[in-house]
């Protein structure tokens, strides 16, 4: 039964924070243990938490108490939590840990567990760890490394249990049994042919169901996705999702099955990619809470660097104009509104086409028709706006002319936002960029020129 | 094996991209025949898809084509395909359907994905359907619906295996191979006490693996996590991520087992709830790429008014100086630029905080270093931006002082931009409203004020 449901629990909000969080509590008697240099203590409450407990508690503490800590249980530090970690503390608890402890660390994970974490080391630490490792081991581990980053191959695990389709319910059981390098847990067998090649899969759930003289190509399940190894882990989520698949064989180019990737793998690629989108639509490389201040800085300098060159272009526009808003100062007042709704309203257009080019929902097949769709509803929102900003102007600074140059912009603005908001993010996914990364500054650049340039232009020509 | 990898596939990137959507080519071919009018070819193509094509295919049609499909294939209807529209789509097909088709649909989807599906219903139509399903079907339904929206309850599937804890693992097997009503796919099987709570789990790879005479208890893990089925699913994402599960058995308040939530519940979930962050921040109520023009009009519009406000009071900060701007007209060109740069850097620490805070790793514990880590970011970048941006208004309008000044309040308006980009989420958590929601309004309003007030401000004492 779950410690959170268990009678010591303090109140009903601290069993429902238990069951997905450490208790606060037990992060604060650490510290409090840590501080007054009680080994044993900090021992006797580290060890027994849960390896994700263990992660997110290195995650709360500082950089001194997690050194401590990992010093205190490095004997009997669970492999697991390093899985568990954000990259930044992890690549700290990796240092602490030295060479050896993290060969010890990459002998007793799963073999995709262990990939990820060796990729990330730095060559020559790489190297020694590897050199650590035993020979057998080690031959996966590189042979995974062969694969490219972020690929199935690299996501797949190589434990597996394959049987050839002319074996029995009966057989296939005893050889579980009996196995002793079988993977620690596992939802599918897979059948395949004499050239290693998989013909189909079984469920755990159909074969503990099935009497034991049946043959396993009889209950086998052939019409399954084989993923080749050498696809992005993107598509790999894509097509879990797309196929509500729980779990999938992994094929090198010969076809030959070589590992298989299971649906908890793609929580994390689901988890990693929507990250990857959110951060790069907010202008932020990755999520950088647990940076320190001076890297977070320097990560995020560039795109500032980037935004301040658009900011500079939208205000050549304006200073084009200067001896108009000199002549009318409203304008100086009134252009940043123009601006702004048309960078709100080309925000939403791209934030839905964004995601869904993600989702692959937005294809070249329907490409025409959301555009189009987009125009009409920044040509709708545009005029009714208009009307409403429009008007503000003519009362605000009593001039029904200056009421109307505000509308016609308005209109143009919103317009041009819907257009933008749709083909530049198709257009960046036809370069192949993520159109995440780029999109929002391109778009603020365009409905700040276009705005600035249609509001004051339209001044000019028909208020002087 | 997989369509996708057979011989009669017409190339490579072909074969890839059916393994995660359909391919254009049928979508291209069941629009030519709905054309002609080739009732038994659509049938034909349509009907030997994977429900998951199916649904795809219905997203990519028009309204006409898509009422055509579903008319024609109505006999033979897979409810599942329900299960994997878009919502306006679905509610779309519904309709096609029909209450008896929609009664028919429910009672062979699994229990929870039938309570989705009448959940979104109109009342009166939620009530024909129901009439429509066999009473055992429908208690069982009607008791679902009692839970809250989006709760765990509703989240769960009632089918389910439960064994008492003195059964051996022959007995188990044994009940699995002669029962008929257990769950198209489980991972586990829970273990219960008379009381019918439960105290274990089983992997069914474990299960397998071990001899039939071992009794269940043995081989249970006992520190399992039970889900409260009152608790709302977001949370329920959270654990599943927190502690790695597969599956989790849920229980009502008396701790009874009555359901279990498998993971592939849990991506929909973690899909829905990206999406709903990723869209409030962007400005958008809910994906709406399938909705039409108007309806996407009015559900912008709200959003688009929020921020006309905002900019309304921006522009009332800038006519407070506009005796200043009529002076030194350079004051007009340059303001953007503080604004701006303050509400990107803004949008940057936003957005970690926003996410952190969806992931429980923004938590009271940390707020305070976090916010002063912004702080200082935003102090770094002030300084850095405050030297460029200083420079280049001094050469450009030829003046040092209004370099000075421009500094002084890029600087400004760099730290305020990192002091709210962190406060008003943890303000909104605290206050219970969705911070992804109403954040980045708030946040703009912040920095367009700020920035404006301090460089029209600080050019009004020092330049005039």
């Amino acid at each position: 039964m779950s410690e959170a449901q268990s009678p010591q629990d303090s109140g009903e909000e601290d069993a429902t924070e238990a069951l997905y969080a450490l208790r606060p509590g037990v992060v604060k008697a650490i510290c409090e243990a840590l501080a007054d240099g009680r080994a044993m203590r900090v021992r006797r409450l580290v060890l027994p938490l849960h390896y994700t407990d263990v992660a997110d508690l290195l995650e709360r503490l500082n950089s001194d108490e997690r050194r401590q800590v990992v010093e205190l249980v490095r004997g009997r530090f669970n492999p697991e939590v390093l899985t568990e970690l954000d990259q930044a503390v992890r690549e700290e608890v990796v240092e602490y840990l030295g060479p050896e402890g993290l060969a010890a660390a990459v002998t007793e994970l799963a073999s995709d567990d262990a990939v990820e974490l060796i990729d990330e080391l730095d060559d020559a630490v790489q190297q020694q760890v590897l050199e650590a490792i035993p020979a057998e081991e080690r031959v996966i581990l590189e042979e995974a490394l062969a694969f490219p980053e972020d690929s199935a191959g690299r996501l797949m695990q190589r434990e597996l249990v394959a049987v050839p389709s002319f074996w029995t319910v009966g057989e296939t059981i005893d050889h579980l049994r009996d196995s002793t390098d079988l993977p620690n847990e596992f939802y599918d067998i897979y059948v395949v042919d004499p050239k290693h090649q998989p013909v189909g899969t079984i469920r755990l759930s159909r074969l503990l169901r099935t009497r034991r003289p049946v043959r396993v190509r009889d209950i086998m399940e052939p019409d399954m996705k084989v993923i080749p190894a050498a696809i992005d882990q993107e598509e790999v989520a894509q097509i879990f999702r797309q196929h509500d698949l729980v779990s999938a064989p992994v094929a090198d180019e010969g076809g030959r099955l070589v590992g298989a990737i299971t649906i908890d793998d793609v929580v994390d690629v689901i988890d990693e990619e929507h990250e990857e989108d959110l951060m790069r639509l907010g202008g932020v490389k990755e999520d950088d809470l647990y940076r320190a201040a001076i890297a977070t800085t320097r990560a995020r300098f560039a795109w500032l660097l980037v935004n301040l060159a658009t900011a500079i272009l939208a205000s050549v526009v304006i200073a084009m104009f200067e001896g108009t808003i000199e002549q009318i100062v409203a304008l100086a007042v009134l252009m940043p509104i123009v601006a702004s709704m048309g960078g709100n309203a080309g925000t939403q257009t791209l934030t839905v086409a964004v995601r869904a080019l993600a989702m692959k929902e937005l294809t070249p097949t329907n490409a025409l028709r959301i555009v189009g769709k987009e125009v009409i509803v920044g040509g709708f929102n545009g005029i009714l706006f208009a009307a409403l900003t429009g008007m503000v102007a003519a009362v605000w600074f009593q001039s029904p002319p200056l009421g109307l140059v505000m509308a016609a912009a308005m209109v143009f603005n919103m317009i041009v936002a819907g257009l933008a908001g749709t083909l530049i993010p198709l257009g960046l996914e036809r370069l192949r960029i993520d159109p995440a990364v780029a999109s929002s500054v391109f778009l603020t650049t365009v409905t700040d020129v276009v705005g600035f340039f249609a509001f004051l232009g339209l001044a000019a020509l028909f208020l002087l």
